[in-house]
């Protein structure tokens, strides 16, 4: 089975986004990331994406907020971000807290810096298949490691596991934008093992630890495991048990090291994209 | 096989839109019927709308306007039926010309006056899975036909032909809400009619002629044909064989008398159900 490494994806996005910069001049593009809480995810996240940014030129900066916040001088704090022309893009780390209206804060969101694709206006956008919008980061990324690795995609059967709003809906109109046959399934589909055998490109993305074991995956098929878990020795691991599928599958992302770099890569791309379209609005 | 018709489906959606009626007063809810030109498919679903309205005792008013309107033109008089309070629902009919900016008229309707489903909002809405929102018609009445005939979806294979923004895509959004296993197939697919047979529920929204046939259909099927085509000899037919599929589907819709009964069955209670949110709005 071939290892498909995330870095490898990575490093090709890298050389996109170096070339797109050239584009825009001398200043470079400013990530926020607005991060309410100290939720460990988040903070990983975080992490990961402020590395990524200063690896691939970018600027970044976090925004923190205590957990506590309430909605309405949250919401303030939200606004002078997303005004801020200083601010090319923004990263909104979800869930919020409950008392903060995710739905509203989502909605004031400028869709042209909402690089994780969260408010109405790209969702309707990527459902449309109009790639003016931007699409969730992790449901775009699974989509650059079948393009980099040269995967072809059209006519193939997918399935995706997981119907989430971040990553298997919007990957699903991703897919079939591609000319993949799509089929989603999800905890309440009978016999998953069989439905996943009829991948040609399996996606995991179901959000439970080792979920998709050998009787899951056909021969030959190309597995990409979207899923960030800990195991029971409290190491992370994929939603795919990737030992079990070594003999079966013909490709495979592991976790860590294979999706999760590619997200935090497509960020980058998307705040270079969304730097460019700013700067062409100005220039109106 | 049983014949699934689309006339006593509808009746079942009349008494619940009778019942809702009565919270709402006096005050019969207006459908605004927005139509540019004379092409022949908009007129007939224009006519089937306002018999539809007649029937449901709700009232139904045609805005008609000539083929080679001015986008600014129609744009300035369909902002006024927008604001009128009389009208509780609109119904667009599309495609419209080429020198009118659809997209933009798709951003001006009032997402609760959108009965159709087309406006970002309401798109994002049902992607989500978000029932505050108004999904495309078609692609409601599609459920509505399983759930009234009492045919059980959840866990259930669901095979969606055809990916447009109307039908395909919204239905494998509601189908997904109620928990079937979805796929979408579409011109790209490979072994269509393996693909097809895996389904318990298929439905055929191609748009091409008798393009579904028995091959398709696995033994004891259920069949909803959302096409309305014409076929070689000028008849009216829909995608699917129906002669063909007799002996193998236990269930299916004709055409016509089928989904499309339905589908102006639900732009009435959708009607209802956005008076009544106006209504909601205006008390407050």
């Amino acid at each position: 089975m071939v290892v498909l490494k995330g870095a490898e994806v990575s490093a090709k996005i890298k050389a996109q986004v170096q070339k797109e910069l050239m584009d825009l001049g001398d200043r470079l593009p400013k990530l926020a990331i607005v991060r309410v809480g100290e939720n460990p995810d988040d903070l990983s996240y975080e992490r990961g994406a402020m590395k990524k940014m200063e690896s691939f030129g970018l600027r970044a900066e976090t925004f923190p907020y205590p957990a506590d916040i309430s909605h309405e001088n949250f919401k303030q704090e939200f606004q002078k971000i997303n005004d801020d022309p200083d601010v090319a893009g923004i990263l909104l780390l979800c869930p919020l807290p409950k008392q903060i209206r995710e739905k509203e804060i989502k909605e004031i969101i400028a869709p042209d810096k909402d690089l994780d694709g969260i408010s109405p206006v790209n969702i309707a956008k990527v459902f449309a298949g109009d790639e003016t919008g931007f699409a969730p980061c992790t449901a775009e990324a699974v989509i650059q490691v079948l393009k980099k690795n040269k995967i072809s995609i059209s006519g193939k059967r997918a399935v995706i596991v997981g119907r989430s709003l971040l990553v298997g809906k919007p990957l699903a109109m991703l897919l079939l934008k591609e000319n993949a046959t799509v089929t989603v399934c999800h905890t309440r589909t009978t016999d998953m093992p069989k439905v996943c055998r009829e991948a040609e490109i399996l996606i995991a993305a179901a959000g439970k630890a080792k979920l998709l074991s050998r009787e899951y995956v056909a021969s030959g098929a190309v597995v990409i495991d979207v899923g960030i878990n800990v195991d029971d020795e409290g190491k992370l691991c994929g939603d795919v048990d990737f030992e079990s599928i070594q003999e079966t599958a013909a490709m495979a992302t592991p976790v860590p090291g294979g999706v999760g770099a590619v997200t935090t890569a497509v960020l980058a791309d998307h705040l270079v994209r969304a730097a460019k379209i700013q700067k062409q609005n100005r220039g109106h």
